[in-house]
């Protein structure tokens, strides 16, 4: 008797139509059921965003043999609670998957990302999760040469399944001479030059977001950042316990 | 002759006319010199969220003596950003500070706070950062008995800064009976029953944001939701670097 197929939620923060969601969708149909929950538009940057002001709701688009998606008018995050709340009607996936994003999430990026919001989210609920990204902002960029170890890490996960409390970063270089993976640490890094004006009849206070990633440890050959620069897939484990735990005991001589 | 008084920076996530904002202002205005960059609206469970897709204004809503107040279209992130890149022109706070936020950011809840979300920011710009909630969803919630351990707290952090990649999540129960600080862990958890059917014209898929939020170790007298639940001011320490360190040796083995 064949095995049950596994079920993979998938969710990404570019939008339902965007490429990279549907190349993973084609990387992964022919390893499990697909359901995809996918924001109606762009939500780059949502990080771990909630919509808590105003309604969200779902529309299913297609349903085909093995492969359901449907958009929905929230955060990706917002996308993962409803799944598991009432789209998947009760079926709880055996791995969620988000992306591929366009642009990639390294460092402490992990913070503003809508793509690390997703399995951030599926790992507080105890569902071995993982985010893909590419370095590269092009919506037509080419993912091709991304499938095969797309495949590999997704069929490590569904069989070793994830650590408590623990999810994968995974961000791809923007090469297609790729030296293999690579387990990293998470750069360290900031923003800055963040905002480029856009005026708005006479007034100054109106800005884009834009901006550089600066790198504070460059040098590090363990970082994600490191990795990507150099043609290594990175992979990021990320621990939804942020509790600084080396301070512990000095804040503790404070008070 | 009189020490120059320290830049506090502060944000929100319930907007600038928040209670919790204006007692916070009310309680810190002693001790330094303020410039309050807070969202124009209520920004509940914006997380780590920038604005990427439209332009982010603010405006000068108030002058005083050492205070100026300005309301800002974006995120909480938005805000510290554009303080920085130039509302503030150049100077840079001693101190950012969030808050006070109607409602408790204990246990996994820091992911999708964007009081946190403040000092998460500030904190990636090596600025000392700090957020302050309490356990009540009232408006109108008293706030006075968290004064002295506001300005406490406060006044520790000026004096010895904090550790890199390291920021306060500072909750207070919804109680006159304090026990006093406990300097905590992040309880672990999960929201559940996150959905209220919202229909709209007979369309069943519209749905408010809701939920009770799960601890799953309600045994650990470590943690930060413990603390609240007995009258502690609970400080979590919060470490940015989300690297699951402990995990990286056996994920190497897979690949």
């Amino acid at each position: 008797m064949e095995a049950k197929r596994p079920l993979i939620l998938i969710s990404n923060d570019d939008g339902y139509s965007a490429k990279g969601l549907n190349e993973l969708i084609k990387f992964l149909h022919p390893l499990a059921e697909l359901v995809v929950v996918a924001p109606e538009g762009a939500r780059s940057g949502s990080g771990c965003a909630i919509t808590t002001t105003i309604p969200v709701h779902y529309s299913l688009i297609k349903k085909d043999i093995g492969l359901s998606i449907y958009k929905c008018s929230g955060t990706p995050t917002d996308c993962i609670k409803l799944s598991l709340h009432t789209i998947l009607e009760g079926r709880r996936p055996d791995l969620i998957v988000s992306g591929i994003n366009h642009g990639d999430n390294s460092g402490t990026n992990v913070h503003y990302s809508g793509t690390m919001g997703v399995a951030i989210e599926g790992c507080l609920n105890s569902i071995p999760s993982i985010g893909f990204s590419i370095h590269s902002h092009n919506p037509n960029a080419d993912f091709e040469y991304t499938e095969l170890y797309i495949q590999d890490i997704t069929k490590a996960i569904l069989k070793n399944g994830l650590p408590p409390q623990t999810c994968l970063n995974v961000n791809f270089p923007n090469s297609s001479q790729l030296k293999g993976i690579k387990v990293c640490e998470q750069a360290n890094g900031y923003w800055t030059q963040e905002w480029e004006p856009c005026p708005r009849k006479g007034n100054e206070n109106y800005y884009w977001l834009a901006g550089e990633f600066v790198v504070t440890n460059p040098e590090n050959d363990n970082t994600d950042n490191w990795a990507l620069k150099n043609d290594y897939v990175a992979i990021t484990p990320i621990h939804v316990d942020m509790t600084a735990h080396h301070f512990i005991d000095e804040l503790k001589s404070w008070f």
